[in-house]
């Protein structure tokens, strides 16, 4: 990480000087602002934390901004008044995309580093929705929303709930665990989902909203956000009223939704500004964005509301959600980041950006959901250096093409880092590794990777981070295992049919075998391990992708697979009963073994579901309040 | 298609209007705007192409708007102010993303679709850049740059070139043969490109620019668009000046870079207001937006373009282009199609939206860059129905979560439709489908994939567009086959080392048989290949999606390889050799085999771009210009 600074463009011309148009100037002149490349963080890159993420973009700026500390948690107030507050949904907007299924292990992980990353809110789930998300938000609340680092620093846990007593008992029972919890409670206000959803009167939902809002503070909870549903499409004066009322009732954020995402962010940035001038008692509130994606414009629609006056943002990894997702945590920021200052009037975030690049893996891992080579910021392609188009150097200056430094996101330049371990490196260069990756692994679990890592160390000629990452997912955050691989045998090609023989152990350690013919290899494994674990399902979709070079790399098979019994849960936005969908992963340099894996993986998470039973999931942090 | 009717939630509701707020007000009064859905094209779906795109998002519009004809094409006038123009870089921009190379043939069938399209203006490549490209961008303009459609409409053909003579020559020499031919020439203006990558000062640039925009209309092409780029980090007095130069060189069409996409939607707008306030003779051109991704803001930069003036937009097909890409096509024409009237002053396109679905995944499909599920508009899951969240029908009103109608772009709901074919269909109907789909087959290709179709439709209960796509890419977009996969033999599994047999015949109908071992079987494979073809080259990405629900699916693979020995093209915009990268793609119902066929497709590529022959392209139009 040290040699950073050396491939630090600026070092080699530190007096460059770019001259940008600025905001909201429309004078002819071209402004003075200027800015840099890359920024100042990589002064100290390896003290700096939390503390440090005000970057300055401006290299000839007279008065360096000072780094800025986030300000001290108040659930209705911010004491600086352009500090933004990242509201991380993931767990719980992000979760509910078709098949982004996590178990609660894999939330309590993204959870971990979620705070790494410096989330001030992390909406751990929709407590209400079934056994298994309440125990997700619980963990999480009694571990992550205690540790409370050096500076004081715990994210907030924020627990979902329509407006229901029940729901908001739930949420409450969840996330009271936390230092910091919140409950987030929501109705519709538009129109349209009045007459169709509801099917009751603007008169009836304020009521609602206001006893709701009133009930979770009762409870205890003095932290309480609420949300107008489709607020985009919501008539503006029911909005300023029942925003108005439910400030009496004691809310302290208040969150706009674009559920459809349907505005322009010069629209979304007119109705933030319209709430702030015609809500009585929003100035003793914080207004958050929560802007879907629907036509592509959630990140500056996000940012439009920000600029209007909004101190959270309600943000995704990598953006995704149901249909076309969420505004994305990176874009978000990292706009913040670079531009904050020139043209958004200073706002600027506590995100260590630095974190980026591995908490975009983990979430893609674990959902499932791929981002695309050309996703900004976290795509395969956003950097030019990693796609080895600028790689005979004749480029004379980075800043020609690249405006954010791969290093300020945790990304390390694939020519000369993701070299991290090779085939010496001991059990403690793995553990430290994997600690910095942001795994917490017991004994067990480390031996039973590292005894892999060194299978896979004398085959490959460098071992990646992405390695180690789909190693650690394949060995340690599969489901309680129901069934397990034991000896698989493949035979296949154009010459004939092909066929699969396999043994998988059940929970009780007896193997069992089958064998059948099949369409091609991994039809027929799959259909042998049908006639053993006999329980339907349909197989949804099926991808592979080599997590890094070479096909002697390991490669990582998903499958996604919906039991034809019926496993259902409720979705919070809609209240409908939702069939839940399983994905399972497998890593392996056998794309067949893999697949293998990953199937077997799907129906033991779909098993585990069945089963119902609360996650064993470590407690970190013991001391509950009362 | 007809039955989407019966699907048309709003016939069982024709009276529901929404209110939304309107942009630019900031009353606290909600407009009386109101918009409904789905739009209104369903009326008759079948009979409309072009002529009826001005679908209507509002129920309540005292004065539907007429059905607008796309205005008569004059380079540097548009008789309606509203009408904006599309010009569609996927070939040029997007083509030059890492792994994106497309063979001549891919290079025609996209265009092709997108004249089907109804985009205004096809930048069909780089003609400089290497010989392929130059017989790619030619063929196009003579063959779909002359296909005009009863309307009178045929797509502008244009090719990019530096603004040097040789560039501009080669240019005009591919694109002349088109109906409407147009050369698009560029030089940066911004302080750190004059700095660092052209050592050159403001008035030489100036200089150099004014002489080619006059030498290209010197050649006889009247269509000349010009681009400042990296115009986002411009000076503006600079940029007034340089464009008011080409204004009076002959100049028709102005084109705004934001090349390294840097700037937030409202400085865009300023940028493209401040032009066209201050820049002399502007009213005499057409001003354009081209906006990268960099921050996730490429589609709201557009649209805010556009709101100022612009009137041309430069996009690519699912937003792919060099590190995060540009600005999506689909995103930016449904956000106009849905907002146009009511937050852009009345916008609106000449697309034809029902072609998007299509057009969207022959782009996947032969670039490789595949979209994520939560992709705005084309993703998988971005419609909600298409992931069965919705499936059990307790939602009320598709309205209250969705706000297009998916038909509207194309898209086949999956549970009724999608079923196009099955087992008793004839070779008539297999072409007939072909021909809707875009493809034009010749009757060899049709017979080769005919005896395909039948033996999957054997297999499989039903075979939809996207089993017919994957078909018709494996057997008939492969590059000049040199190798063919002849045989293949493997055994695999946990047990043992894994072993393939593999029998390849050359173009001279000599057959070759290897084996080797392997880490899994596609490794073991393509080592045994290896050592028949003895070209040595580096696999750089592997992957694999099951094209449809189920492993007996057809699931395509794509590789990505880098050839040992230099194969190298020059990128237009940072003027570098560029190592080229080579895809392949297999498709069938045994993953190794499909891997196998990709893996030799991408050889075959390579070795063809090795001769460098020009690829031969049945013409469909011979009646030249002169």
């Amino acid at each position: 990480m040290a040699s950073s600074i050396l491939r630090n463009p600026m070092l080699s011309s530190p007096t460059t000087t770019i001259t940008t148009p600025s905001l909201p100037s429309s004078s002819s002149k071209p402004s003075p602002l200027s800015f840099r490349f890359p920024p100042s963080h990589h002064r100290s890159s390896l003290s700096l934390r939390i503390k440090s993420l005000r970057l300055s973009c401006s290299l000839s700026d007279p008065s360096p901004p000072l780094r800025r500390r986030r300000p001290e948690y108040i659930p209705n107030r911010i004491s600086d008044p352009n500090y933004v507050r990242v509201f991380d949904t993931t767990l719980r907007d992000g979760e509910q995309s078709p098949g982004a299924t996590l178990t609660s292990k894999e939330k309590l992980d993204i959870a971990r580093q979620l705070a790494k990353l410096g989330v001030d809110v992390i909406e751990a789930g929709f407590p209400a929705a079934s056994k298994d998300d309440f125990e997700a938000v619980k963990t999480i609340a009694e571990t992550v929303g205690n540790a409370v680092d050096g500076d004081g620093y715990v994210p907030v846990i924020c627990g979902l709930s329509r407006c229901n007593k029940r729901d908001i008992e739930t949420a409450w029972e969840a996330v009271k665990y936390a230092k910091r919890p919140r409950i987030h409670t929501f109705i519709a206000t538009s129109d349209i989902h009045l007459e169709y959803k509801l099917k009751k009167s603007k008169d009836e939902v304020i009521e609602i909203a206001r006893n709701m809002v009133k009930f979770a503070r009762s409870l205890g909870c003095e932290d309480v956000e609420f949300s107008p549903e489709d607020a985009g499409r919501s008539e503006r004066e029911f909005l300023y009223e029942i925003l108005g009322e439910v400030i009496k009732a004691g809310a302290t954020t208040l969150n706009i939704p674009d559920t459809v995402g349907i505005t322009l962010p010069s629209e979304f940035g007119q109705l933030i500004a319209d709430i702030k001038a015609n809500t009585p008692g929003i100035e003793n509130v914080i207004i958050s964005t929560h802007c879907q994606n629907d036509l592509g414009l959630s990140t500056a629609n996000t940012l439009s509301g920000a600029h209007s006056g909004a101190r959270q943002v309600e943000v995704t990894i990598n953006g995704i959600g149901e249909r076309a997702g969420n505004a994305s945590l990176e874009e978000v920021v990292m706009a913040i980041k670079c531009r904050g200052d020139h043209v958004l009037g200073g706002l600027y975030t506590g995100i260590d950006t630095r974190h980026i690049v591995m908490t975009s893996k983990m979430v893609e891992d674990y959902t499932g959901m791929q981002t695309q080579p050309h996703k900004a910021i976290v795509g395969a392609n956003a950097f030019a250096h990693e796609s080895g188009i600028h790689q005979d150097g004749m480029l004379k200056h980075k800043g020609t093409y690249e405006i954010i430094c791969p290093e300020e996101i945790g990304l390390e330049r694939s020519n000369d880092a993701g070299i991290v371990l090779g085939k010496l490196s001991g059990r403690h260069a793995l553990k430290d590794r994997l600690t910095e990756l942001g795994y917490v692994l017991d004994d067990e679990q480390l031996s039973s990777i590292f005894w892999r890592f060194k299978s896979v160390a004398e085959r490959k000629k460098r071992v990646t981070d992405a390695d180690i990452i789909a190693l650690v997912s394949d060995e340690v955050f599969q489901p309680e295992a129901l069934w397990r691989l034991l000896d698989i045998q493949i035979t296949c090609g154009t010459l004939g049919l092909s066929t699969a023989t396999v043994k998988l152990v059940d929970a009780d350690g007896k193997e069992h075998v089958a064998c059948s013919m099949g369409a091609g290899p991994v039809d027929s494994a799959y259909k042998a391990i049908d006639l053993i674990v006999k329980e339907p399902a349909t197989l949804l979709e099926y991808s592979m992708n080599a997590v890094t070079e070479g096909i002697d790399a390991i490669a990582t098979t998903r499958v996604l697979i919906r039991g034809n019994n019926n496993y259902s849960t409720t979705n919070a936005i809609t209240g409908e009963e939702v069939q839940r969908t399983f994905s399972g992963t497998g890593a392996g340099m056998d794309i067949v073994v893999s697949s293998v894996k990953a199937y077997v993986g799907a129906l033991n998470k779909m098993l585990d579901f069945k089963e119902n039973a609360p996650t064993k999931v470590p407690s970190q942090n013991n001391n509950v309040p009362a």
